[in-house]
Parts: structure tokens; sequence; C-alpha cells
């Protein structure tokens, strides 16, 4: 393998010169399954869950892993990180409704989110969360609300927004001054927060949360992050005596997408944090609190990759070839809205190197759907099994049916053996829900 | 009404203060059946069909007003533009099911796409299919072995990329000759595809279809258009006879999503293809063929509107004020896909003026999640019920279940009457086809 950085641990070549997950031959995955599809290599999950608690338990005493449900929240998933001893973190109703379908402990949930409705939260502590992350004034309201209705105490973090830009896509920068997301230190808003929240009969605040953003390549603002962070503490702790037994600082890790990305290490990236609280707990003279660190691109993006039919190869003469393949903007909106950059193989021509450059396109009706722009592959024909790698974060979970397409079945491998966790969506599951201009009647 | 224009036809004020959709109270209605909603004027998507009608019968001898359907493909609105007399475009094999299910006529099918599947084609075929749109040799290829083993003939129009630039968004910019789809002028290809067409014993070769794009403003490039299609007819006239029964000119017209948008006319839009067919036939010396449009957005966009509660409004001291509402970009993924703007008001405030201006953001977990940048909004609580007009095309096409979200009911308003033809997704619906990481057993 020559691109083993960016496909799953286990890929490998066959005798046929097939792209192989985990022992199966992706090209027969694909006839068997039909195409899109999704393939995961449980290895790879639960190896880098794996490698978060192993960076962690190296330089921390107190620590927790957080999946960020939101990159793909699917019952399979949800049940495998518990197995490797993750909490999760969900962000609706609906991710908290996934989490309980897949038997997730409760208690181990953290319920995230800059607007969460009555209903959501109604159903978050009907059923047990372990923990809220309150985003606002307006939510503190409701859920005091609904707690002193309950007659129950909940434990909370505070989400702060530490006023650093970290270097990644506009999109999802979430750490600025200028955010939805959180309290804002400037103004004292944090501040307040967390003397409301001590005040509450009904909250027990047990520690805040801050989040800077997502795919960050760059440790130096995490370090930032925390270094505001404990100023606040220190302010928070001499103003009312504010005790903070678990500091959330979000996740962000970057990935590699393409062979060119040069992330971080999770070594490196809990290095960082680590070290950083200490250091900075060790400045404001406060006891290290808990860090919890809540990983979901870094956890599940590299372990899946997405397998189409190629369907019509258009040469331009003079101009460019363009491959179209059965899926697109529907199962991978991330190049139109990041301007995300994948690279791509031929399932069933691994064992040749690439000898023309083409265009690698969808099926859908605008000229925005191009999943590859400058693609390198082994002669292109229909037929072909086309491979993107690193497509199991932010794909399945934001697919849609954009002009009439069936969302793909999501297969997850292991040890030679695939098994559909998602099934693919029917020509019937399209109009399930549709009803006539005018009843029957 | 102050926004008359970006509004369905019979929106208006009721005597409380609300705004209402052809006799249905807004308030009442997101009360009744949840934010968000979807709600559709069945009466403004009448009127835009007969305006299309109309004008065109009024400049042309022979036309055909096709739904591009992939801007919101429902059973009730194919059915709604069936009875307005309108043919119907896909581009799918699940756009050509909901078709069946609504009862189309097939004859007045039209089957687009760049990439048909071998399933998608056959399945068009087996159900009667009225026109393929042939896109490229590969299809025509496959469409021909189909043919020869049904033993029978297929009318079809073969896909032309004009290689005209028109002035709108690189997303959905089609005619340029850079492009995946269609057969280009440059180097024959065109031609070519004609020549083989007509040498088909499958194909029954009608005519041509082009399309330059879409929210086009400047009606010139339409113009250009016909001009270069009048030119190949010309020359595949002479060379082997081919003569055209229908031009099939695409859809293309913008439309006003603010009250700053000033698009064309339909009558204009008429006026420009009918006559420009007409005058660029007479100057290549042939007779009139059948023009075909093909309104997608400009038939259902201003009959929805989108209403939402409001969930917390956040106040950031200098820098600016967030209202967060309970639904974003897996709802509507325009602002962040397309940068599209759109307006905005409090459906229980509309009797009074805009008090403040604030950024109007969705419930998901990511900074581009905002729906409007800058909304002049009066005075909004948590509990109100906010509106943004003009999402009738390509919101519920395009809509996901990121962050675990259910997505929208649809209802369709008439007469003071409200009626679900899209019922909202439940929990149960969102892990429906997801099956545990391993079995019972």
């Amino acid at each position: 393998m020559t691109h083993t950085l960016i496909y799953p641990v286990h890929a490998n070549h066959t005798a046929d010169g097939h792209l192989e997950v985990d022992g199966c031959d992706v090209v027969e995955l694909a006839h068997t399954y039909g195409t899109p599809l999704f393939i995961y290599e449980e290895k790879t999950i639960r190896d880098q869950c794996r490698r978060f608690k192993d960076a962690f338990a190296a330089c921390a005493n107190d620590y927790e892993i957080i999946y960020a449900s939101k990159a793909l929240p699917i019952i399979a998933v949800f049940q495998l990180v518990e197995e490797e001893g993750l909490s999760l973190d969900v962000a609706s109703g609906g991710e908290y409704h996934t989490a309980l379908v897949a038997g997730f402990p409760t208690e181990r949930i953290f319920y995230h989110g800059n607007n969460k409705t009555r209903w959501e939260l109604e159903y978050a502590l009907d059923n047990g969360v372990g923990t809220i992350v309150v985003d606002s004034m307006d939510e503190m309201d409701l859920l005091e609300t609904l707690l002193a209705a309950a007659g129950r105490r909940q434990r909370v973090l505070l989400r702060v927004t530490p006023g650093i830009e970290a270097h990644t896509h506009d999109f999802i920068q979430t750490g600025q001054i200028d955010s939805k997301f959180g309290f804002g230190l400037a103004g004292g808003l944090a501040r307040d927060a967390i003397e409301r929240a001590m005040a509450s009969p009904w909250l027990d605040l047990w520690g805040l949360h801050a989040h800077i953003g997502s795919q960050i390549f760059e440790l130096g603002a995490f370090r930032s992050e925390i270094s505001v962070l404990a100023d606040l503490l220190k302010e928070t702790r001499e103003a009312f005596g504010f005790e903070c037994r678990w500091l959330n600082a979000g996740g962000g890790l970057g990935i590699k997408y393409t062979a060119d990305d040069t992330p971080a290490t999770i070594q490196a990236y809990a290095e960082v944090k680590c070290r950083g609280l200490r250091e900075e707990m060790a400045r404001v003279d406060l006891p290290v609190p808990r860090i919890l660190v809540e990983p979901g691109r870094s956890i599940v993006a590299k372990a899946g990759i997405t397998a189409y039919t190629v369907g019509t190869v258009k040469k331009l003469p003079g101009i460019r070839t363009y491959v179209s393949v059965d899926g697109g903007m529907s199962d991978n909106i991330r190049p139109m809205l990041y301007e995300a950059e994948y690279e791509v193989m031929i399932a069933n021509k691994v064992d040749h190197e690439p000898d023309t450059v083409v265009r690698v396109v969808g099926k859908h009706c605008e000229s925005s759907d191009v999943l590859v722009k400058e693609a390198r592959l082994v002669s292109p024909e229909p037929g072909d099994i086309l491979v993107t790698p690193v497509t199991g974060a932010y794909c399945f979970a934001m697919a849609s049916n954009y002009n009439g397409s069936c969302r793909p079945a999501v297969v997850m491998v292991n040890n030679g053996k695939a098994r559909v966790v998602v099934e693919r969506e029917s020509l019937d599951d399209l109009v399930a829900r549709q009803r006539p201009l005018r009843s029957e009647s």
C-alpha cells in the first residue's frame, strides 16, 4: 500500500489486485451490497480510541475521552466506542435517542448544543443524562424551570467561548469571540454564568467546556485555550469559590485527508493539553481538574471509505476527462461545503500506477458536484469501483436525498467479515412519509 | 404586507398581528404541526405554472412547460403541476419512482442526468418513460444495449453543452465548455452524437436539450444559447438531414430571494426564448421546433416558507446578538453552500417595525450554521415563530439528518386549510435502518 496513512489500518492488496479492508475485498463488497457504499474497518475505530486513551493515560492522572458523535451518530459505532471505554457527546434529541437505542450508559453522556429545545432537554433529563453542557442564559432559565418541576439537581458544565482563533476553515472555527456558542470571556459573561449556576439550587456545576474548532493542525491554539480558561478559574475561585472538577477542552485534532496533510499526532495533542493544563494550573495555583477531550473526526474518519461505481468516462479534448460515479454531493458534501480535498483510487486496479489525471464528479444535476478536482487514476472505465478514503466522518452524517438519491448502506468490516450496520435506503423509503395532494376519500 | 414580492401570493396579516398564508395563521400552523415546518401555498405554485403557460402561449405556437422536479421532488407537488398541465423533469430513479407513485403520466416525463445507472435506465424504460435526455456516449452505449434486448425504440433528446457562460454562482452554472454535462460543441462531439443517434435502430432522436445554469438574472445568455444551437441544427441538417422537432432550452430563470434581487419576469424570459428561437431559426432557414422549458426554482421557491421557533437570544455586548432557531443547515444548506441570502420576519409580530439587527443561526454544532447574517427583526424572544420566505426550492430537497435532526414536516395550505404532504421524521425513523454492532444471537 502506498497510501497506508489515509486508509484503514488493515487495508491491503489482494492477489487479484483488488483493494481489501481487513480481509474483505472491496470490489466484492461493492458488488454484494451495491454502491455507493460506506465501508468501515472496526479495528481502526478501536485503534483510534485506544490511541487517545493511551496518549492521555501517559500524561494525565485523571482524564476522560468522549466520542463526539455528530461525526457519525450510528448505533453500531456508539456500541463500539462504549466497549472501548469512551464516553459520548451528543448534540440533539436525535443523537440522544440513538444513544439510548444503542444502550449507551447515560451517565457517560454529555449533552451539547447552542439551542437545546424544551422537548430535547426534557427527553435527556427523563432518560438520565449524565451531564448537560449549558450554552446560554436562556437555556439556564429553561433548564432550571424543568429541574425545579422535577424536583432534582443536574450535573452541568458551562460552555465558555475562550476568544481563541484557531487556524482552520471559518465554518468550523468555533472559539472566536464573535460566536453563537457559549458564554464569552469578554464582558464578564462567563463569570456571570458561573456565579449564577453556583447559586442555583438545581444545577450542580462540575466545570467548564470549551471547543475552539475542528480539523486544527497547529497545537499552539490549544495551549492558549487552556491558558485563558485557567485565568477564568482563578478569577472565579477568588470571587466566589468556584471549584472546577472537570475541564472539558473539546475536540479539534486535525487528521490526514490527503498524503500532503500534516496534522499533529494524538500523542502530541495529548501532551500539549495535559502539560498545558498542569502548567497553567500551577501558574494560577489551583488543583489540576480532570481533563476531558472530545474527538469525533479523529476517531472515525480514517476508518471509513466510500466505494462508488464508475458510470461514464467523458473525454473533452483539450480540456479534461470527467469520470462520473453513482453518488456525489448527496453522500459527501464536504468538497462543496468546506472545499475539502480527497484522494481516490480504483479498487479493482490497485497494483497499477496511475496513468491519467481526471475530474471525479457525482451524478447530481449541478456543476458543484465534484468529488475530486484533480484525481490520479489508472485508466478509468465504466464499471470500475472507485474509492475515496477518509470519508468516515461527516459524510454519512450529512447525507441527503438530493436528486432523489437513496442514502447508501454502511457496512462494518472485521476479520474478513462484513456486516450491514445501516441498510441502504429504498425507493419506498424515499416516499414513505409523503402524502398525496388530496386524501383518497 | 411590505414583503409581498418574496412571500406567497396570499400571505397577509391577521387581526392578531400574525403572518397568515392563504387564510392559515402561520403561528397556529407552527404550534399545530411543530417546527421547523415547511409551509407551501398551493395557489402560488398554480399561479407560477399558469404564468409560464400564459407567457409561452403568448409568444410561441408550440411549447411545453416541464417542472424541474429536483427543486422539490414530492408527490403532492407532482400531482399539482400535473393538474396544471406541466410535464416533469426527473434526474434519478428516486425521482422517477416518486413520479410513478404520484401517478404522473410517464409519457410526459423527461429523464435527465449525467450518470444514469443501469438500474435507473431499466426502471425508467420498464415504466414507460416518455423521453430520455442522453448525456454521454457511454450512456448511449448502455441505452442501446438495453433497448436492443427489449426490442424496442425510445424517444430521446441529446444534451448539448453550448459553451455559454451564464452569470450566476459557479456551482450552478452548467453551460460552459468545461462541464460534466452533455456533448460539447467544441471538437464536434455534439455533431458526432447526433449522427450516431440518428443511425441507431433503437433511438428516436426528437431533438436537443441544453441548460446553461440556474438563478440567472441576465437574459442575454439565453439568446446566445439558442443562437449556437441554431448553428448546430443548420450544420447537422446539411450534413445528415437532422430534423429537430423539440428544442429543450432548459430552465434557469432567476427569482427574488430578497427585496434587493431584480430577476427578469417570466414574460420577458419567454419573450427572449421564443423570439430568439423564431429569429435564429429564420436566420438558418429551418422550421421552428417546439420549445420546451424546465422551470423548477421559479415554480416552487416563492410558494414555500420555513417556520422556526426561537430558542435562545444571546447578546454579545459590543459585537452582535445571536438568535438561535430550532433548525438550520439540516433544513436549509443554501446559505452555507451557495452564500444564499434570505430575509426573515417574526410571524407573531408582523405589525411592528423591525427595531434590531441580529444574526439568525441554527442549532447545529458548527459556526457555518448561519441562516441570515444581518436580519432586521422586531425584538426577538424565545418562543417567537421566525419565518424565512422563499425556501420552497432546494431546502427540503437537500435536507439531511445532520446532528441527529429529524427532517421537518411539509404542509400545503389552500383556502384556509392545511394538509400534511410530508410527515415529520420521528426519532424512530432516524434509527430505522440502523443495526447493532453485533447480531443478538
